[in-house]
């Protein structure tokens, strides 16, 4: 196993690696009359920051967007998703073979294309471009003030929303497209072969202990703790049924069983007289932690 | 059925009819050292949108944010939030009363509280907030550009990061702050109203600890280990770091705040010559789970 897989198995992140990168390809984002020229660069970062690239601008009011400073500005370290938008005049040209298309709107059209949450959306998408080879997937998304005209959103295959505060729902453009990039990005890391799942990985770093050293450790630690007068000996149950309890939701590592040893130790030493001085850790020392 | 049920179903909202304010008031979002008041302005309106109304700052670098025009232009509409936004100077102040705190950091640290997304978070506050009337839920973000100092970190219960693209990860303040926020409030619709549902419940049978109750019991424990000679006094650090972790992950009790209590004291009288034998518990004895 190559060490950034390691590192990033061990943090306990998504990133895999190998992103799934032929999948991201295939999702574009588009944008439809869209008045200012910053909230296209912010797009272009937003889209970015989720391991997307493609941008598609249908009749944007700048005709050269690309360039206009603003867009530029609010792009910075996207402006090579920015430089590489495409600029199209109709609907039809920016979803040319895109598969699964979804609109974002709040407004409710009695007869348009079925609604979905983003999750949903993003779920979809993604299960789409995983079994066939052929799919491409497209968001497309309206004017800061006027949203998406009819005609474009019934050419879609489904609208979704986000579902904000009903009493302050203004979100703007580029937040809009980095909350569904966000659900497209995980739904896909979700999808894609050989990513390192972290679902189980919530907390180990170490090597697990096994059910010996945990259980003997509980024998030390029984022994310290009556060695201090915390536990009565003749009555130590419920306090070690608490500790038990406690510690397994945790899920012990071999190491954390060594420093759980290295307390009971020490309390034994410190009743019987012995070195109540910090100890220097040794090598064959269960304190030895305190050096990593 | 009512109508504005009937609207939101017809929309495919997840909104509920009683959208389950009580849960969304238990939500604070906490920044600490934030240098631009822009960004504490947009955080307000990333929070609003999503439900939230409880901004907590820890040292603000402008003391005087709330009314700091850039905050004010930026929190637009949600002004409100921003006006109410607590200021306090200490990382204790805004977790008081938190029985869940989960910090954004992207950093790797060796022996940090566990790693989760967002989402299962999320996930685990929603089902704190509906389980326990008591829990309430802080969502910690550091410093526009050197993020949250370990001291902060180490105070959570567990951390959390955007899975962005490794490549480009520049989310800015606001954007981190509003897809957690987005996350939250998916999981508490996930659980509004009348549906208790423990399939979420993580391990706890009591009553969660509070986060000033689980420091005030690290200071303790870490007396009780000098005492015993566990610890260098002068090295503590590494040692306390991995018990933090260890603990975090278990998610502790108060009961179980108050064991742990009980045998830093039992390690302190041990080497101060005081007795050793076994406490009889009292009514106000920190061992008195012995007797339940």
């Amino acid at each position: 196993m190559n060490p950034a897989i390691e590192t990033s198995q061990a943090a306990g992140t998504v990133a895999p690696a190998t992103p799934a990168d032929g999948m991201f390809a295939r999702v574009r984002f588009v944008l439809v009359e869209t008045s200012h020229p910053g909230n296209v660069g912010s797009v272009a970062r937003a889209i970015k920051t989720m391991g997307f690239g493609s941008l598609v601008l249908v009749s944007p009011r700048e005709a050269a967007v690309r360039e206009h400073p603003d867009a530029v500005a609010m792009a910075s370290g996207a402006d090579d998703v920015l430089a590489g938008a495409v600029i199209v005049d109709s609907i039809e040209a920016a979803l040319e073979g895109a598969t699964q298309t979804v609109a974002m709107t709040a407004r409710q059209r009695e007869f348009g294309p079925p609604r979905v949450l983003p999750r949903e959306a993003a779920a979809r998408g993604a299960a789409a471009l995983a079994t066939r080879a052929g799919d491409e997937v497209a968001f497309v998304f309206g004017n800061e003030r006027y949203g998406l005209p009819n005609e474009v959103v019934m050419r879609c295959a489904a609208v979704t929303h986000i579902p904000a505060n009903p009493a302050y729902t203004s979100l703007n453009l580029a937040q809009a497209v980095q909350l569904v990039a966000y659900e497209m990005r995980l739904a896909l890391l979700d999808r894609a072969p050989g990513v390192p799942d972290d679902s189980g990985n919530i907390g180990y770093a170490g090597e697990p202990a096994t059910a010996e050293q945990v259980e003997s450790m509980f024998g030390h630690l029984q022994q310290g703790l009556e060695a201090i007068g915390f536990l009565h000996p003749g009555n130590p149950r419920k306090l070690m049924t608490r500790l038990r309890r406690l510690l397994a939701r945790a899920g012990l590592e071999r190491e954390e069983v060594n420093i759980l040893r290295g307390m009971a130790k020490h309390m034994l030493l410190a009743v019987r007289g012995g070195s109540t001085k910090p100890e220097r850790p040794g090598p064959e020392s269960p304190a030895r932690q305190e050096e990593h």
